[in-house]
């Protein structure tokens, strides 16, 4: 059976949420290439042409340390996170590669109970396409809101 | 032609939230098959391995009787409630099941027209997979918050 | 390859907000025939049986004197929205048409950074399917809050 690259992309985002959701931020790089680049920027940012935003990295090695950093400073966490996306949108597509744009949003619980719209964006992809698989070769997480400073907390 | 597994069980949840957003509860139990498993819990519960939550049905009639108490509470509603699923997650597959887990998060809407987020969670399901169809032969709705009191309102 | 009327609707969704989140209103009106009916309306309308809410339109033509009018009301933009769609439950299909029912959130985001749940609903459609395209012939947006007049300041 063959599968559009867009459904094997949504499947993918499916993954990469449900990792997250799960708290198995370890596992998290295992969805990027060992070269890759991973930037979280602001729309705004975007609009005026600026440079990435506070998070950005070049090699999976980096993200490994972010999900060590992470961990540190989620030890006294007091709020639970739930990612969902929508239907990925493919810009481009060969053999090998293909680029998407895939909205999401974040809700946040608190301790109480308490849920609110947390974060809300696009991923801007390129993937790496093989035969059973696929990886992260870029992704721009690219949030509507330009509190930056607060999405430090989680991946996205 | 072929679809994916994942493909229907996407429509699966697509029609399930449908029903539940066209208020047709009774029809509602149809989803599952008559010997089922339906619990809603929290995540809070799950991480402590704590037995279910407030809802627990392990048949199909159970899940009329509780269509029947919904309709009692439900007499003088003042709110709506907006389901969306993300993507699903398929986590198990043979020639006649299907395990996946799909995010959701359900908007609710007061008189006034104001709109706040109501609850998340995700869909942890086993799928009965025949030719022409799907059931749900156990469904885990996991929700982040834990004012599970408050979910007793709608069908998740 | 073939693909499933579902999952081309679910791209078609997915090219429609992205357009709308690009801010690229001009190519808006592309997404539909040149004759189309586009109606925005309230699920309490359309419980009672009421004619269409504020926004009505039953050609192309109307619709790019709406993007006109929204460019003239957004000069003094003070928020962005972020479009998300769910999945599309296909309602009904033939040779050239396809009926679907797809459920959407819209998120705001203030200057500040503030994020919160904007509206929600449902886009109830029709499509022409052609051999490489989809087109709305009739798009009836379903809100499910009854503020209908703050709606007026997005596309949807």
């Amino acid at each position: 059976m063959t599968t559009s690259t867009r459904e094997r992309i949504a499947a993918f985002q499916a993954a990469y949420i449900r990792c997250i959701g799960q708290d198995r931020l370890e596992d998290w790089p295992a969805f990027f290439t060992a070269q890759c680049h991973y930037i979280v920027t602001t729309a705004q940012n975007v609009r005026e042409g600026l440079p990435a935003g506070l998070i950005w990295a070049n090699n999976r090695a980096m993200l490994e340390d972010r999900v060590a950093a992470l961990r540190k400073a989620n030890i006294y966490e007091r709020q639970a996170y739930r990612h969902i996306v929508g239907q990925p949108f493919v810009t481009a597509e060969d053999a090998g590669t293909a680029c998407a744009e895939t909205p999401f949003m974040v809700a946040r619980i608190m301790q109480d109970g308490q849920t609110d719209l947390f974060c809300t964006g696009v991923f801007v992809d390129e993937f790496e396409l093989t035969a059973g698989d696929l990886r992260i070769r870029s992704r721009k997480v690219v949030c509507d809101s330009s509190r930056i400073d607060t999405l430090l907390a989680i991946p996205l």
